[in-house]
């Protein structure tokens, strides 16, 4: 049954991006969730976007680099990324999950 | 150290809310990340707020209700909320954890 509320499958989208990392994604009338799921050893590897991101991780351990910071981060520590601000994030000790959140929405993730 | 994109504790905001449900907020320029934790038969009771709200179960088992619609959420699982519709969301089976998501930002939560 399709609902606003609760997304089934068809209003989830699906995508690889940087290769071998899988994001899952809810897009709603301002804002985006992406679930990123990084492989071991996988990354996303620097770029930017005129979008503000903010998240928090999930399950697993990565290293993020923001600009000329980084910082390795755990599940539950957040994070946030403002517009047009390098960033590059990788899995290490194995594969990762972090919750990424766009404002406003990106179409290509949709 | 403080860092625009790594909060420290002094970057975080915590508040109780409903009674009993501790939350642990960072807000950017246009987002707002509520880390939202429901002790066991814990109640966010019925309310709403023109806010555009969206969100993941973390951990747990939560009903939600969002207008005339319920459901039982687990891990991984998300929702959206349209601005000014009523929700209410209890945890079952033991505490829940769920990260909520708002746009534009909620002052009182930061």
């Amino acid at each position: 049954m399709t609902s606003t509320f609760f997304p089934g499958p068809s209003d989830l989208g699906h995508h690889m991006i940087f290769g071998n990392v899988a994001i899952t994604t809810l897009t709603g009338d301002h804002l985006q969730i992406s679930l990123a799921e990084i492989p071991k050893e996988g990354v996303v590897d620097w770029h930017s976007h005129s979008n503000e991101q903010m998240g928090m991780m999930i399950s697993g351990q990565a290293e993020f680099f923001i600009a000329d910071e980084r910082r390795i981060l755990n599940p539950g520590e957040m994070y946030r990324i403002p517009g047009d601000v390098r960033h590059k994030v990788v899995a290490i000790n194995g594969p990762a999950t972090a919750l990424d959140i766009f404002y406003p929405i990106r179409p290509e993730y949709r």
